[in-house]
């Protein structure tokens, strides 16, 4: 049976027929070059400026994307409970699910402090760091919360290999012993990169251990360069393909999100007469 | 050549004759029954109901404590960066350093942006979480924003040795080559257990690998049952011994800071007396 956040996930992806989740990583001039907010959202108040940015990302975009994955590194230092609620609001209001892209990882104690205000604030479900070990216990206190909970299982960034892909366990890798525990402990997907060292066998491995139903989020589409066919021929049917700075500084972020879609949905439908064909 | 952050350290401890560092994990009757603020700071303005709670901590304990520890999960969501600043500004008024017990892990231009927000509250360090592979790079991120960064090694909770202390790497543990990357990167220090399956072998271990002059941050000693006499006897002499609950729940923050204060040192002084003892 599918946990209450995949099923959130199930009917917006049905409703949008979309699998795009838009990546809020709002970076401003003060501490970058590129890859920043248009200026006008750039205030002195910075935090209603980065509320404003959010919601027009969620409102241009609601169209073509079933999910938005605001990041705390760039949110949580200015944003209050009333601000993150706003964006969860809208995002439900447009029909969306809200992944916070948080990379928790502290003892049960700690981490239930952050479930609860992760609730308050109206997420759906939050991204996990397995690195304490506790995802058993992580995902019972966030399905307590009513939060779905993914689980950081192979990334994509060239330093996570030394960690993620060594042998451990009678010389298996780290990422698919994390992907039995997600399997065992029924949290809700894993997150996986979608480029570099990050191969379709990987992905496989890690659907095939986790199961047909659980959701796995691909993040650092578009600018990152992952590799959507890799994501789609490797990945099944319940997944996430994230984009983010490629779709929120954008010039018209609807119209890019919407590419995104159409992009997204020909590929899947590309494999799928791939595969009939090979039946045949 | 001691990092900057590390100079801020010794001059606080120095200053205050203390290794203690407050934890302020503020928890509410709203999310939990035990380890909660006292009602006075549970107010309708949640906001400034925990600000207050750390200030009136920080002041209270400033005496008998060289670090605070102020925890994201417990305080990010609400407080905004105003509210951050405020808090920094107390410590470093008191003569106290403040590190952000964040646990962050994630990609580099992330990892910046938290480093700029950090930044700009006046942190003077962070806690990191390696499991992204990324310290050298975090490393130099964070000192470049003038931040000194505490790598997570081997933690105390009883779920985290599959990970951590499995072996990996021609057969060492996974914390013991974090330990390696910690010396080789230039990070701060590490933050280590103190109780469960970490022994006194096990922190002497880390501390022969990083080297003598970085920090070890020793958090769970109090409610959590951390072995003060192992820290003190395998630590070396530049720990920090955080006590955050049986420390900030109490109805007089001040004299128990008092009490751990004056029991840490004369562990030290006993500790110091027998080697000596020895040596003859």
């Amino acid at each position: 049976m599918p946990s209450k956040f995949i099923e959130k996930y199930l009917k917006a992806k049905k409703e949008k027929n979309s699998v795009l989740c838009v990546g809020l990583d709002p970076g401003l001039r003060s501490f970058r070059k590129e890859d920043v907010v248009p200026s006008k959202y750039e205030r002195k108040d910075i935090e209603a400026g980065l509320l404003d940015f959010c919601l027009d990302v969620i409102e241009q975009t609601a169209d073509y994307a079933c999910a938005i994955k605001p990041n705390s590194q760039y949110l949580l230092f200015t944003l209050g409970i009333k601000e993150l609620k706003k964006i969860n609001q809208k995002a439900h209001k447009e029909g969306m699910v809200s992944i916070i892209d948080h990379k928790l990882g502290d003892i049960g104690s700690t981490n239930d402090a952050a479930f609860y205000w992760m609730q308050e604030a109206g997420f759906d479900a939050l991204t996990f760091s397995p690195f304490a070990g506790n995802i058993e216990e992580a995902t019972k206190a966030a399905h307590k919360r009513n939060l779905g909970i993914l689980v950081l299982t192979y990334m994509s960034n060239v330093e996570a290999g030394w960690i993620q892909k060594q042998s451990l366990f009678e010389w298996r890798p780290l990422y698919q012993k994390i992907a039995e525990e997600i399997k065992n402990f029924g949290s809700d997907g894993a997150i996986m990169g979608s480029t570099g060292h990050v191969t379709m066998d990987d992905i496989r491995m890690v659907r095939s251990l986790i199961g047909e139903q659980s959701l796995i989020l691909f993040p650092g589409v578009g600018r990152q360069g992952g590799n959507m066919r890799a994501v789609i021929g490797a990945g099944g049917n319940n997944i996430l393909i994230n984009v983010g700075r490629d779709l929120i500084y954008d010039k018209n972020p609807g119209k890019k999100a919407k590419e995104y879609q159409m992009e997204i949905n020909q590929t899947i439908k590309d494999f799928h007469q791939e595969l009939e064909k090979q039946k045949k």
